[in-house]
């Protein structure tokens, strides 16, 4: 006999897994996610991530190219890896209970910004900005943290770990040559940072080329 | 018994409701509101306007995104909030009849123009000109005021006040790193501003990225 | 009764429109025809051209957007107006028995390098250029006169006569500000045209930004 | 009586076909087939390579649109001609039998760079590297080779082969003025190896305009 539980735990899941297959082609569409870059996850539970397949396009993902997770990266199915960027997501989850996705992109323009800005991009007078939690006034500055690549995931989240121990408030970090990670309360929430950091990045990106003073 | 005219009232809202939904679709997918940014409304009757509600997604908006106010900003229905820049909408409406909708749309030309141009953009010389009322050549100059930025929207509307006053012939002006309201007096003809406006903005950014003389 | 030419020319007929509806979603897509820019032709008959009825939106026409008029550019039915720019179209009709369709476009490129290409925008060495008639290698030069632009059509239409005059092969020019005529022995033959163009009016303007030397 | 075989050597092409096509409509999406640029092959057989039909839409492919030829170039049914280039597409057929597809693009970005980049563009320190065989960090570089344009075919395959026989390596060049070749063992792989390098050419290009140290 079926937990009165499991049928909306499923649905749920299955929820999930339609918002990140959606957020995919939406972000394809934009050209955010090449080739086979970019991944995706979501709490599914107390000690359940959903995240993307190791290696499989984001922008036609299907569900068999999502897969469960516990807070620590092992399968839920013997045989299937996740991402390798998987500690990434993870060290997130474990942080803040109240983080329930995290999306990884990879558009031109937040790569060459993250090849350019030296140790942080500082978006600012911007209405945008009013798009992340806190941020009442466009009369603000956010900094987006630029971490150096390293085919090292621990260490590399060793290093996100001591820069979000400094900016508690950070809601995005970029690694040079390598893109974007945002997070959210809900994949909703996610994908809208997702879109405005990007149409930042846009603005910074034309705004370096046009000369700003 | 229903009023005779009630049904076409009713369809009118529906048509206008459609409207705005798919100027939400096609300026969503140029990129022209990104995130939650925008805010669209449409002059529903002699006291009412229809209008986005607060912090939806202009892209994918629903019937339930849209809400009737009076030409006050008080809603139809309590409890339901209006953009917070619903003032904007409404100095137009109360200020002039024959203005139908008003679109607010939030390019990375628009934005990174404001930023740049200082208190007015002008275009001048180029054929899409003819697409503003009262334009008959390319022959013409249309200036577009660039307003500072200001999250308190009654002095902002105070601003809007004196500067259409100064120019009666305005069409549209931007705000500083906020974007670019434009009307007409019917959706159709706002957004064709929308579309001539932008791409003179696309213009008006590539030729100063390529030393106009 | 029926004659037995007209069921087959009204067929054909109906093509060329689906055939300009086709090219008018396409370009638009492509942000080729903003606002409602852009006039569209095909020749229907001897002394029959089916084009874009004026005002209308070249990304959505319907076959009630398109009407006929003669060589001289009377309509086929009374009070209706097409293109300001007929003249433009009409005399490449006169001009060339061998010319079955024209196409008027108005892209941010093709504006922009009307602007400041002076007379004429010289396009070589690339294999693109193998679209156009006549030319077998990229080793070649194809010459786009830009023209100034003119509200008086007929006036416009004896300075294009003349560039034509002077170089038959001319298979498009720019009137500055105002966009992008060419045309083809087919709506097919045209619409590659207006691809191949617009992609080199799209390398033209970004090697300007990189520094061609 | 049919071979046991033939159903799924049928089944085999047709995906094969079905795979190109669907390649055309991505990359004609993109832009990166203008006109009737760019030209795919796929290996069907040992001496059978199903190819596009000489000056045919890449966007727009039908099953019609494609082709057999054996591994000299001859047409499996008389009177079809392939694509102009088709030499260049067998050479690597017959140099490496693990090469299952072969794809020629023809975007704006690999257009301009191939005529700006001198002999080589040397692409470095960017995550995407990982995209192409044999790359297991960014702090790699790969170099695609450029080579200079040519109608002579045969000629310019014999430069592409010393190109090769210097770097076996190398998994893409471009042909100045032309375009981009790559290549995979199955279109797939082929389609990526596209994505990953425009990808790299939009960064490139973007990194010289802002003034890459």
């Amino acid at each position: 006999m079926s937990h009165p539980d499991s049928h909306s735990d499923d649905e749920r899941r299955r929820t999930l897994a339609d918002e990140l297959i959606e957020a995919g082609r939406f972000f394809f569409a934009r050209g955010w996610v090449p080739a086979t870059s970019g991944n995706f996850s979501a709490r599914a539970g107390d000690d359940d991530v959903l995240i993307t397949v190791s290696g499989r396009h984001k922008g036609r993902l299907g569900t068999d190219d999502l897969m469960h997770i516990d807070l620590h990266g092992r399968p839920a199915r013997a045989g299937q890896r996740s991402s390798a960027e998987t500690g990434l997501h993870l060290q997130l989850y474990r942080r803040d209970p109240a983080i329930g996705a995290v999306l990884h992109t990879h558009s031109v323009n937040a790569t060459v910004l993250s090849m350019l800005a030296g140790g942080a991009l500082v978006l600012r007078d911007l209405e945008v900005l009013k798009a992340f939690p806190g941020i009442a006034t466009h009369e603000s500055a956010v900094c987006v943290p630029v971490l150096a690549n390293d085919q090292d995931i621990a260490r590399l989240a060793a290093r996100v770990a001591e820069v979000l121990d400094r900016d508690p408030g950070c809601c995005g970090y970029l690694i040079a040559g390598h893109g974007f990670y945002t997070w959210g309360a809900t994949v909703a929430d996610a994908v809208r940072h997702v879109e405005a950091f990007e149409f930042l990045f846009e603005c910074e990106s034309l705004m370096r080329r046009m000369g700003r003073p």
